[in-house]
This record gives C-alpha cells, structure tokens and sequence, in this order.
C-alpha cells in the first residue's frame, strides 16, 4: 500500500516545532476584551446577592454579568443539561461560575473580579457518593442525588458462585485525576461581517460547542461557527463547553471581540476531572482458574455535575469484567453528584479504574490457585466467538490471546531474571490486560466527511474531526491518500470548522480512526469511482484498468496514458458531474437492554497486554518503573509511530495514574502540588503491534487513544506486589502508600475483604 | 414492496390533463422578443455574402444575428463537434441555419426573414452515403465524408460460411424518419438578477444543453442555467441542441427576454432524423438451424452533420446479430456523411433498423430448413453463459427465452386459426424478437442525484433525469419513496434544472431508470441509513428494529414509539449531521477494442419478442395489423402500467416504421405528408412484462423506453412475408410496395441476393 502503514509525519508537527500553530492565545485584535470568572468559593451555597456595583468602580472594567445576562437557556451539559454557564442562584461546588467580567485588560479584569460583592448562605454539603445516595442526604440537584445506573446481568451468578472452588472479594478505590493537557482551555470570538459569531477556541468537539453555544445565547446554530484553535492536548476535558459560551455570551452582548484563556488554577479548578470510583468485586473461578462467575458494584462520584458521567456509569458496567469470558455476571454501577468538584470525560471513561480492579482479582485468583499470571490470562481470554458481558458475540478481531503470546517472552525474561533480595529494594513483574469498545456505549455514533476535486484539480478532505494531538487528521489523509493515489502533501485539509465540514462527532471514545476513517473512506471511493469514470471517458480505457496516482489517473496498459485531475476535474464540471462527495459511517450496534445490560454496544474493541518491571524501594516507598512491554491489537496501524506514540504517551499517563497524580479536590491547585512523570519518572518502553483485522475498520483498523494508557497502572501494581508480597487495592500507590504496604507484606491476610 | 411494481399515477400526469403544465411556448413576458432562423435552400453552397440590411427596414425587427456575432466557439454537436449555431461560410444541407433574426412579434420576424438577402454559390452536393465513402466524392467536411465505422469481429466466419448448411444473402433498407413528437421544440430565454442567462427549454438533456450553450456564448458554465421545460415527447430528437443557442444568443446580446417556437414545418426542416440503413446480411447455419456465422456490411447516411451518428454506428454493429448466439461473427458499421439533412438519435439508436434485417434472416433460414419461426429463435437465443457478438458473457437477466416461451401459445393460437384463404386478403402471423442494451456503448454513462430530508420534514428528491413523457420521474420517486417509507405525494421532486440537480446523464438510450435508478436508490439508502441511526439515538430503539414510513421513524418492537421526520431533522441539524445525500452510478462496462469490437459494451440487456396478426389487402395493399402480443424482459416492471404504456406507444411507432411513416428529404415537409398511425391504424396490444430480474438493477429493474419500439416493424413484416408468401426487404411497407410484393408471391425465387 501507498500510505497506509506508513510513518507519514504527523500532521500540524512542524508548525508545533516552528512555532507557527495558532493556539488560541495566540489570537489577538486591538479592541479584544479580557474575560474573567468568579467562581464559588463555597461547597454549597444559595446566592443571596450579587453586587457588581463596585466592579465597575475598577477603571477598565467594561461589564459583569451574571446569569440575569443570558439570552438563550442557561443550561448546558453534553449528555445531562444540568450545568449553568452562570450560576442562578445557587452554587454545587468551589468553582462554580457566579459571574463574568469583561475589562480592556487582565490588570483591570482581576481587580474587578475582586471588587464583585457575592452573598451566600450555606447549604449542607455531601462529598462521600455513598453518603450522597442515602435518604436525607442535601439534595445537589432537585431531580435528587442519583446520576444513573446500569446493570448488566447474564446467567445465574449466586449459584455459579456456590459451585466456585475460589472466591476472591475485594473493594478497589481510585482517585480524583486532573487531565492535566498540555495548554489550559482558551478562545475567541468575534462577530463577523454578516454578523456570525465566530469563536475559535480549544475544543475537542466543535459542532457540539456550536450547539451549546447556540442554545445558550438564544442564536439559531447558523448564526454560530465553531473554529477548532490548535489544540495542545485534551484527553476528554475539551468535551465540556470550557470557555466557548463566556466568549460568545461577552461578544455578543458587547459587540466587540473578546478572549478568555484559563490559567493553569483554572484550569484545575474550573474543568472536569477523573471520575473517582469505588468497586466492590467478587470473582469465583473452577480449579483450573476458568471464571464462573463475576459480581461487581462499582460507586461513581460525579461531583456537582453530569458531564460525561452516564457515560462513565455504563462503560465501567459494561468493561467490568474484563478482556475474559464470564458466563455468569452482575454487574451494577451507580453514579451520585456530591459537592466535589465535577467529573467528567477522561481518556478511558471509567475503563483505567475498573482495569485496576478486574486485573488485581486474576492476579488474586491465579495466586490462590498456583497459577501464574499469563496463564489464568491467556485461560480466560475472549476469543472469536465468545459472548461477552453483555452477550455480545464476538465475530473477528479478538487480539486479546496474541497480544499476551506477544508480551510472553518478555514476561518470562522478566521474572527469570527476579532474584531474591534481602535488600531494600525489591524486583517485581506485572501483567495486566484489557478490553476497550471503541465509540459510544449502545447509541449511535455516526461521523460525516467530505471529500472533493477541486475544479484546480486538488483533492481537499473535509471533516469535523477535531485533531487535538492524536493524529486523527494524519490517519484520516493516509485514508484519503490510499484511496486516491495522492501524497498526502498533495492534497488540502479541512478540518474542524463548523462553516465548512459537517460533523465527525466527538472527538472520544477512541473512535476517530475507526469511525472517522469509515466515514473518510466512504466519501473518498465515492469520488475515485467518479474520477476513474470520468478518466475512462477521456482516455477511453476502460475503468478496470486505470489507476489514480499523483496528480492523475493512468492506464495501466500503457502508462504514458494520462490525464491530469485538473483536466479531469475541467472535463466533470463541464458534464455536470458533482466532484464533492460525502461519506458516512455508524458502527453497528444496538441499544443495552435496561434492565439487563444485554445487548451490542460497540461493533469492536481494542485489546492490549502490559508487561512492566518495576523496583520498589522498601525504605523510601518509591516505585521505579524499569521497563514496560506494551502489547496492542489496533486491527491494523494505519501509522505505525502514531501507534507507538500513543502507546508511551499512555505509558506515561498510567505510571502517574498509578504512582503520583492525584488531585485532592479544594486541596490541589496546580501543577506545583500536582505532579505528573517527567521524563525521569519514564520506564523504557517497547510498543508492540498486534494487528487483528477488524472487518468493519478501515483497512482493518480500530483505535488505540484510551487503550495505550489502561493496562499500565494495573500491570505496575501487580509489578508492586509481586514485590513486596503485598497489595494496594487504592490508587494511587504513593510513596507511603507502598510503605505501608511493604511494611505488612510478611502478612497473609494482606489486603481487605468487603464482606 | 410499498411502491415498486405498484401503478402509482404518472407524476405531471394531472398537470397535462388540466392544461397547466408549462410548455415552453407556455412562458412569455411582455418584452419578449420573438425569434426565427432563415435557413438554407441550397443542398451544399458557399455562402458569398448575407444581406441583412434590407430586413432593418422591416417595421419591428430588432437585429439580424450571423455567425459572426457568436461571442464563443461557434461549433457544437453532442458526441462530434461538426455544428454550427450559424452558417460561417458554408451550408451542407437544405435547413442549415444561416441568419437569426430577432423581431418585436413573429410578423415582423416572418417579414425580415424574407427580406434578408444570401448570395450562395452552389457545390456539387452527394445524398448517397456509398457514393459520398467514394474517392473524388464532394467533401462536406473538410476532415472527409467517412463518420465513423466500427468493426465487431470473432471467430473465423469465413471458415463457418464453408461448413454451414444453409446461408441466407440479402440486402434490407431503411429509410429517413421524423421522432413527429406532440411538441415541437421551442424554448424562452431571460437574464435573472444575477445576470445568470436561463434557458427554459423543451429538451432531453439540460447538463449538455448548458455545457454547449456556454461555449457558444462563450460563458462560464456558471453564468448559464437550464431549465427543462415541461416536454411533449422527443425520441432522441430534443437530445440535440435545438432553440436553445438561438435564445441564448439573442437574450444574452439584446439583454432582453427572447423566445423560438419550432412551427412543425421547422421541426421537420431542422431537426435529426432517423439514419437510413442498407444492410448487407449473410447468415449460415447448420442443419438443426443453430447459426453458425454472420456477416454483416452496414451503410449508413447521417447526412450533413453527426449528431449522434457515431452512437448508431457502433451501436447498429453491436446489435447485428440480434438476441442469438453466434460464434463466428464479422460486421462492418460504416457512416457517411451526405448533403441529406442531418440524422441523429431516434429511439433505439439503429436497433430498429438492424432488427428488420436479422428477423428477417432468422425467418428466411427457418423457412429454408422447414423449421417454425419460434423453434429457431428458441434453438439460438442467448441464454445465461452466451457469449455475445463482443464476446461479453451474460451472466445473469437474459430474458429473451422467456419472452419467447410468453408469447409462445399466442402465436401458436394465431397461426392456428389463420385459414387457406383465395380471397385478397390474407392473414399472416409474424415472430422477431430483439436485444437492447441499456446505456451508452462501451462508454462511461454515469448518473447521480440528491436526497435530501428538509428541516422541515420532507423527502425531496434531485435528478437531472429530464422526463419527457417517458415516466423517469415517476420511476425515481417510486425507487425513493419506497426506501424511505414514504408515499410518493408526501415527496418533493427538483428535476432537470441546472442550478438545482447534478447531471443524471442524458434521457436516452432507455437508461434513466437503470442507471439514475441506481443513483436515486444510492442516495436513499445513505439518507435512509442516517435517518434510522439519529431516531435510533431518539427513540434508544435499535436501528435494526425501526422503519421509515409516512413522515416518521417507527419502532417495531413497540408501534406506539415513533419519532416524525420534521424532529428528526430537527435534532440531526443541530448535531450537525449532513441531510442531504448524493448518489451515483456508473454502469461496469469496458470500450470496445477498436479493432475487434470485443468488450462489455453495455452492463446489462433488455429483452423482448413480438407476436403480429396482419391481414393484408392484396388488391390494396393495405396492411391491418390486427393484433401484436408483446413479451418485454424488463427486469422488474418498478411500475407495470408505465410499462405498459411505454409498449404500447413503441408498437404504434413500430407500425408507422413499418407501414406508412416515411420521410423524404427536402419532398416532406409536414404531418400533411408524413403519416404516423391513428388511432384507427392501432392494433389491438396485449402487453406481457416479463422480470428476469437484473443483479445490478434497481429492484432488478432494467429499461423498456427503446426496447418497446423495436419488435414490432420486424414482426409485421414476417407476418407481411407469412401472408403473402413473398417478402419485402425495404421500408416502409407502403400500399404500393405491399402490392408488388403481392404480385411476385407465387415466385420462388422472391427477394433479392446480394452477390
């Protein structure tokens, strides 16, 4: 193939090593307005009173609204409608939006902010989900404080359960996580010269924001166009409308250009964070460590707002058990608000957290039956027709098996080369796997491209997909480039702009290959069967035999036949022959049954296996992590270093979600208490490829976003306690976290027991 | 099915009966110019000088137009660009346009016309297409007098014509035909607001009418828009450029609004006919009657101009050998030019002609071998596997056994009763059958159309397809409405008019509904796909269990939950998601080899036999066609009584072709002497459908538009030869030519031998 499989350089890379990217700081007019928000400092509280007056005393101060300033609904929330752009008489949380300045400058603006007399009267908080799920708990929202639920249930799990020859119960807990992306949310607006009011901002999902912003400020969705800004990361929190609705609210009000750029304290105190999750488990296996049955409970905090927390409720349900063939499951997953500061998309969705807990209890379940780690693994494994949780059978592209045969010979090497150590510092190797549906959890997900030759013979791909580092936009003219015979240089990008491209849907879930591919490569061969037609008229060859390459098509009989895409394109416009066409993909699935969870919610999955070598010091409790093996079916790796770049950028982020982020809410506020790996902190890491063909993909392709960060941090704490002889069943495993453990690791009874 | 194979009424069926349907001699404006050609009365001439002056003085003239005040390329003609709006130097044949003369009403332009002055300075002219092939003939062109000639060679038919039992040698002619359809041509033309040049016309092609316009005018393609205005009928005739560059002349230089009714005198003066034919025939077999070799010699006259001369070459070459098989084949298709008026497409493209020589041969071995007519046209039609004369394999919807064996028992039941009889008159029974391949010859021949769901809630339909009485219309909103559940009414249809649709490729060779079907069907199921996947997102039901019917989405598992289409593009908008959906299809054909005329020239065939009772008047010679049964495989009747309809207006054409319909060049001038069939001159029909359904057809279907003319003329005269014992080889049939024949019959020796 031409491009695909290639290391074609990514996309936007050179302009990031220039300099010349536009973020949207970077954005700047002489009559642009500075915003700021005042946020909540209490929990939860009733506003009584919002005097502005002294604000305005503040020279260069121009406005302060308040939600009284709204034209549209003021309510926004990409699953739930329950978060306010200003708050309206209430606050759930320290953070809270309570009102906006607008000022000529930062000076003038944070002055300002602080002249805004706010009058609360306390309300009870509640902070723990379960104590928020109890009768007589404060109600956060009127509707009550329960999120969503889902269950899914197959088979008989009580009586599998009594015919287990081992029961392993277990509670994991995982902790609040700042997504902490590169470049704090940022935009602008301005009013155009019909009077559209155009934000460019940091956005992983510009035809939402457009909508959103659409709603809340009263406008028809034509009067709004959405630029996605150069985008320095996002990993799920530039789902949620940061700044787009303060910039569009101010310059629409006022009439002139405004900008809003998060501080990194902002950006810890205002966006979305991991969602903390507490999971009951109870795995039962037969002697040869074959799961019968499995039971979960997992408790959700969203905090004071839904965001992408229903979400998380069912992919956390519907991932509980794993990459492994359960027959009997129940499976229940609750979610509750709580004056926390909200969570919401964070790369995974729910997946990183419950992948600590399912790959603890087959490490639990393998030790107590003397098996090892691989085995009980590669025992379990789904394979090509196994059913899974929610009764899906699976048809093809099951890499699950060969990604452990991949990390196999690594494991081995690994833990023959464990010595036995009376010093403080103590070898250990951990396995950990995982299982990843790729899009929207049983709903449609479809994505829209265009593609076209333009009448000057170039190749232009259109789509709504916001790149936001990934890579989408590279995998998505690879795609375009095979099917069109092109260099990917050759042909134009438009991408992620409300006026020109039509939705690809979010920019989550892992889909954008998969989906966005689909859609990229249904547009494109409409336009090669065009241009192949239209080749064979002119060159009176038959289609058959004509191919499309640079800047032509050629027949292949007698290559010096050709005939440019620019005559090409002449002699189409002059038939009447429409050179712009549209793709289209949805990926099969169907809705999950509500009351048992059964049904087909993805039309593929993404698997991968995690071999990490780690040294802990007994003394100290620090963890280093030596060395990871990354195994990944992505179906097919359209750019293979886009693949291994994903990979040891989820390596990194599942070291720091196992061993150091964590954000304490009202305690963390930036990066200074909130320490994320450095390079220092990086093992070596050795991507590996598996490609398991998945029919439906393009070129075979699925996705590998969220799947290269899940199994890290389970592998490093199976890695930790094959070390110390101890477990931690709550993350993250800081520094006295492992001491503690390594201190009871003579104990076997190590490690708690729910019931 | 919800509305295929249904008799859904003919859209502007209504219209037509209530007289509103605006025909273009239905617009006119107060400043409207009128506008008439003054036309050549010299077969071949040089023009030495046109006198205009003398028509200024004419009372309402407005200006006087000739060649030179063409702002474009003053050449034009569909496949060969050997037209010209106005004469620049030359005329080739009585009718040739010389001057336009543009007045305030048709009086004033009646008179200035008279009055414009041509010095001409006559040539030698040629009317015989083999003379005008020889050296020293008269040149036309200054490229020569030879159009085109296609060769269409397998096997090794000089070897077969030595080992055949029987070989049958005859020549057959056919004459010059006028299409005589209900509405001569005419068309309006006026600048819009934009300065854009609209051209409302009577006419089968509006994306090559605007393409030619543009270049005559010397416009950008952009700057001209067409308009099919409604149409009485074309034939193939109103695929040419008629009125439509006159207007746009005139509009486009006087800046006013113009218009050009043909009188009929004009439609038969200036427009196509039908290519008159000599065909040369020698056809052997072997003793069971299976053919065994064709040869075939073809001249044809396309007169001064191609039009669409080189299509009937190639295609009158392909269809030599009609539906049988044989595997020794060589045919010749040679084309001259002549000073006769120019021929072009008529319904059937050759076919017509070509099939009166092959069904006569077929009856003439039949006789020679004792066999009946219906036994060896079963022994050697084509069947799934034949190879045909290109050496295409058919692999699927080879009706013509069908056909055969549907006509069967009628044509049995009619020779049955016919009587020894010595009065003069004498009954006949006559058999042919034929093949029609459908779309262009070894051509790219695409189509492509618009689907579209309004905000508002409605299904509109976009094609180019112009109908022109046939029902393409009709045919393409069935196809939409039954994908998308819709009835037909509750659907908007844009049909035929530039600035709205994209080509669906000209309405000719009975491709609409096969090919722009195929391209509506295309573009459905795309919007059809979206619409269930955003109700699916709706109404949390499957997209499996959802149906489209009457203005809404409905889950079957529970009718009561339905979403309307006006929500669902309500809710699809405001997620961005692109309504409007393009379609396209090409049918897999390959060229034909220049040498050999081997290759796919057509994806699939159309089908049909004809069984004719004649009673002929041998005092008279007056034929009465009493009855014709006619057996069609049209793949699948998307609507019977359109069907239907269409075979009974092709077997009235046949028997004017046959009988009566006859025009001499530069003698015919109206209907006053030209006579097509009256209702008194109609047999009775009995149309049979046939659905050998076609793998790439929608819903299977194929074409009948051509194919329903074609049968009829062969069968009449084999039931002219079965009741008079003699036969005829030239057309038409007339009372004179009838009665000759009637007096050699006793003649063993009747008809003619080529060599």
């Amino acid at each position: 193939m031409r491009t695909i499989g290639k290391n074609i350089p990514r996309i936007g890379a050179l302009e990031r090593v220039l300099g010349t990217a536009r973020f949207a700081s970077d954005f700047a007019s002489d009559e642009m307005i500075t915003l700021m928000v005042l946020r909540s400092d209490r929990h939860h509280a009733l506003i009584k009173k919002i005097d502005v007056s002294p604000a305005y005393e503040v020279p260069g101060c121009v406005r302060v609204f308040t939600h009284e300033d709204i034209p549209g609904v003021n309510r926004f929330g990409i699953i739930t409608k329950d978060q306010r752009l200003l708050a309206d008489g209430k606050v759930r949380c320290i953070g809270d939006p309570v009102c906006l300045v607008a000022a000529e400058n930062q000076e003038a603006a944070e002055k300002a902010l602080r002249a805004v007399k706010v009058v609360y009267e306390d309300l009870p908080p509640v902070f723990d989900p379960e104590e928020a799920l109890r009768d007589g708990a404060p109600l956060i929202h009127e509707k009550g404080n329960e999120l969503g639920r889902r269950i899914v249930h197959k088979g008989n799990p009580a009586k599998a359960f009594e015919r287990a020859d081992v029961v392993i119960e277990r509670v994991y807990k995982t902790h609040h996580l700042e997504h902490a992306y590169l470049e704090p949310d940022g935009g602008v607006a301005y009013l155009d010269d019909n009077g559209v009011l155009v934000i460019i901002a940091s956005t992983q999902n510009p035809h939402y924001d457009r909508k959103e912003v659409a709603e809340l400020l009263g406008l028809e969705e034509e009067s709004v166009r959405i630029i996605q800004a150069a985008t320095g990361g996002g990993f799920g929190s530039k789902l949620d409308l940061n700044v787009q609705g303060f910039v569009g609210l101010a310059t629409l009000l006022l009439r002139r250009p405004s900008k809003m750029i998060y501080s990194r304290e902002e950006a810890f105190l205002a966006t979305a964070k991991r969602h903390p999750l507490k999971m009951y488990y109870k795995s039962g296996a037969d002697r040869e460590g074959r799961l019968c049955a499995v039971e979960v409970k997992i408790i959700g905090d969203t905090g004071a707002y839904a965001s992408y927390g229903l979400a998380v409720v069912s992919r956390s349900a519907v991932h509980a058990t794993g990459p492994y063939e359960a027959p009997n499951v129940h499976i229940e997953s609750i979610f509750a608000y709580t004056n926390n500061p909200y969570s919401g998309a964070m790369r995974g969705f729910g997946v990183p957290q419950i992948a600590f807990a399912h790959e603890s209890q087959m490490d639990l379940i393998a030790q107590a039956l003397g098996l090892e780690p691989l085995e009980i693994r590669k025992r379990n494994c789904l394979r090509v027709g196994s059913l899974t949780a929610t009764g899906q059978e699976l048809d093809a592209s099951v890499g699950i098996g060969a990604t452990l045969d991949a990390v196999a010979d690594r494991y081995r090497e690994f833990s023959a080369r464990k010595r036995p150590s009376r010093s403080h510092k103590r070898r250990g190797v951990g396995l950990a796997s995982m299982m990843y549906g790729i899009g929207n959890t049983g709903i449609q997900n479809p994505s829209t491209a265009q593609v076209e030759l333009t009448p000057e013979g170039k190749i232009k791909v259109f789509t709504g997909a916001a790149d936001i580092g990934q890579g989408s936009s590279t995998v998505l003219m690879q795609i375009a480039a095979e099917i069109l015979g092109q260099d990917i240089q050759d042909i134009d990008l438009v991408v992620a702009d409300t006026l020109y491209t039509t939705s690809a849907g979010a920019t989550s879930a892992s889909r954008q290959t998969y989906i966005s591919g689909n859609a990229v490569k249904d547009a494109a061969e409409k336009l090669r069967d065009i241009l192949l037609t239209q080749a064979s008229s002119i060159l009176k060859v038959n289609r058959t035999q004509l191919a499309l390459e640079n800047g032509l098509a050629r027949a292949l009989p007698d290559p010096s036949r050709t005939v440019s895409l620019k005559k090409i394109a002449e002699y189409s416009l002059k038939n009447g022959v429409p050179l712009k066409w549209q793709g289209f993909f949805d990926p099969p699935t169907t809705p999950l049954d509500p009351q048992t969870g059964q049904g087909v919610p993805y039309a593929t999955y993404a698997f991968a296996s995690h071999v990490v070598e780690v040294e802990v010091d007994t003394l100290t409790g620090e963890v280093e992590v030596l060395r990871v093996v990354a195994a990944h079916d992505v179906g097919k790796a359209i750019n293979p270093e886009n693949v291994r770049g994903q990979i040891l950028g989820g390596v990194a982020m599942g070291v720091g979600f196992a061993l150091m982020e964590e954000f304490v809410p009202n305690r963390t506020e930036s990066l200074k208490d909130y320490h994320i790996p450095t390079f220092a902190d990086m093992p070596v890491v050795e991507p590996l490829i598996v490609e398991d063909s998945e029919p439906t993909g393009p070129y075979g392709a699925k996705g590998v976003g969220e799947p290269a960060l899940i199994p890290t941090a389970p592998a490093i704490l199976n890695a930790i306690a094959d070390a110390l002889g101890a477990r931690i069943y709550e993350l993250p495993a800081s520094l006295e976290v492992v001491m503690k453990a390594a201190l009871v690791r003579s104990n076997p009874k190590n490690g708690n027991r729910s019931t």
